[in-house]
């Protein structure tokens, strides 16, 4: 067998098949169908190995999170996951690793209905690019723009596991499996982006940690925002290495690690006893961990009421250049 | 300014502004919206450096070629061009580089109407990535498996040219400037794909050299086709190399070296006689060079009749890893 047949022997027919599908792979465009009324919405994420996934990691943990970084950002605007193509560029087709790659794409397309439907292959450094397309009635998406002074600030699930699942394996110790499943396996929050349209003001996806991504947001809708650290929602194991750090606490890691892939959203008040019916829709925690205010960026505040003045950026990242 | 902001300020904002882009570059995704009855196109395509171009390549040139690439598959569909997204991964961020990157694929954009909506940005080997997403009428798309027995082979413009002036720079020698013309900055054959709908009953576009994508068109029809070498367009240079080859000529130039990215497509007969008005309507040459036949693959065929037994594949590729 050949390396095209190979690769398109491993990659083909991956995912829920969808009758929107005109033209599946194998042609020159994939043709797809959209409903009336509704918008598509698009997200292109590369992953590089050695910057974003070390070098070795498991193929099928790999296909999985290669897919759930893109199906993240389709959360974060209420969009229902669809199609997805794939840009893989290896250096050379070893029939195990696609396998491998293919069976953890395939169970995270399938489990949001989603179609790979089509793709390109090319030989060098190992090199992952995932486009997800998603659906969203229109004037339903949720956008970074909207957060107005007063609104409240969520999270969900919780934060800084996978920081620390990387720090351990950075550190040559294994992670517990519960943070290794956190890093390797994020699970995108497309069924809380789908219950926050037509009540949050505003979303994002959190990749890069979320001191950067709040950040994103208040620049956005140009608000400001005072986060109380206590209320930070942190595993155990996430919770005690806070407290191993210095007297005000190693925020960075929660703040800073990233690959969290939860979202975070600013609800009017209006819509805050609305919290919990919504975390039993989206089926998982949601907590509520500042205010949004006048001015510019976030406010880090310690129990006590004052400022925590770390670096939230301080975080022992696998690279700087992430 | 960052790193961040320095990409943010290259390649926001490139090509023509549309008023179907419900939100553009910026949040975690686009948000696009199609007309109803269209179907969207999509095609997603890598080059990677020193594989698909030649390390030290001009940017400005590079930038045209990455979405001209794309822009071939959505003619090849017969798809209008509308929105891109691109994933740049990059060793490090160089202001000069991406200027010119950005130059060349806006310039292209706008010639074509389409917007950047989208992308990512990421640290590593020099790669690059784009999704071409067109709009195409419902049931009007082209496809490649239409082809039936008795339909006309054609191709526009012409071949070999590209892998001529890729020969010259392999060999250490500059390319004349319209060889070089077009390796660097191929012409998507948008509007060729536009007027063959309702007329070709196959298409598809010329990257991998006329026997390999002729090959993928006669499999999807389940067809075989026989081809007259002699009819072949090509210009003064490439005829020249060819003569230069051994007694039966160097075919595998023209036939196997890519990089074309012209359209290749079957035509039904009662459709001949509006070849040259097609032509006149694409702004290209159009040439019939073959015929549809029963079987499987083609029969490149000499001036005498009698097939040429020379390997299409043997072409001194830039990689034998394309």
């Amino acid at each position: 067998m050949g390396e095209h047949e190979l690769i398109r022997d491993c990659l083909t027919g991956l995912g829920a098949e969808r009758p929107d599908v005109g033209v599946d792979i194998g042609d020159d465009c994939a043709l797809l169908r959209v409903p009336a009324g509704e918008a598509v919405a698009v997200s292109i994420d590369t992953l590089v190995a050695g910057v974003h996934f070390l070098p070795g990691c498991d193929p099928v943990a790999l296909g999985h999170k290669s897919l759930a970084v893109s199906l993240s950002d389709l959360a974060a605007m209420g969009a229902e996951p669809a199609w997805a193509t794939l840009a893989l560029t290896l250096p050379e087709p070893d029939r195990a690793w696609l396998d491998g790659f293919a069976v953890g794409l395939d169970a995270l397309a399938r489990t949001h209905g989603l179609r790979l439907v089509g793709g390109d292959t090319t030989r060098g450094p190992l090199t992952i690019t995932i486009q997800a397309h998603g659906l969203v009635p229109e004037g339903m998406a949720l956008r970074r723009d909207g957060a107005r002074t007063g609104d409240l600030i969520c999270v969900s699930g919780s934060l800084g596991s996978a920081g620390l699942a990387l720090r351990a394996l950075l550190q040559g110790r294994a992670p517990t499996p519960g943070l290794r499943a956190r890093l390797e396996r994020p699970s995108p929050r497309v069924a809380l982006g789908r219950a926050l349209r037509g009540l949050a003001s505003a979303a994002i996806d959190l990749s890069d940690g979320l001191a950067g991504d709040l950040g994103h947001l208040l620049d956005a809708g140009g608000v400001g925002a005072s986060v109380e650290l206590a209320r930070l929602p942190l595993e155990p194991e996430v919770a005690e290495a806070v407290a191993a750090g210095d007297a005000a606490g190693d925020w960075a890691l929660p703040l800073g690690a990233g690959d969290d892939y939860e979202l975070c959203f600013t609800l009017p008040p209006e819509h805050a006893p609305r919290l919990s019916e919504l975390a039993r829709q989206a089926g998982c925690l949601l907590t509520r961990i500042g205010r949004i205010e006048p001015g510019r960026g976030p406010r880090w505040l310690l129990p006590d009421g004052t400022r925590w003045q770390g670096d939230p950026r301080g975080f022992d990242h696998f690279t700087s250049a992430r």
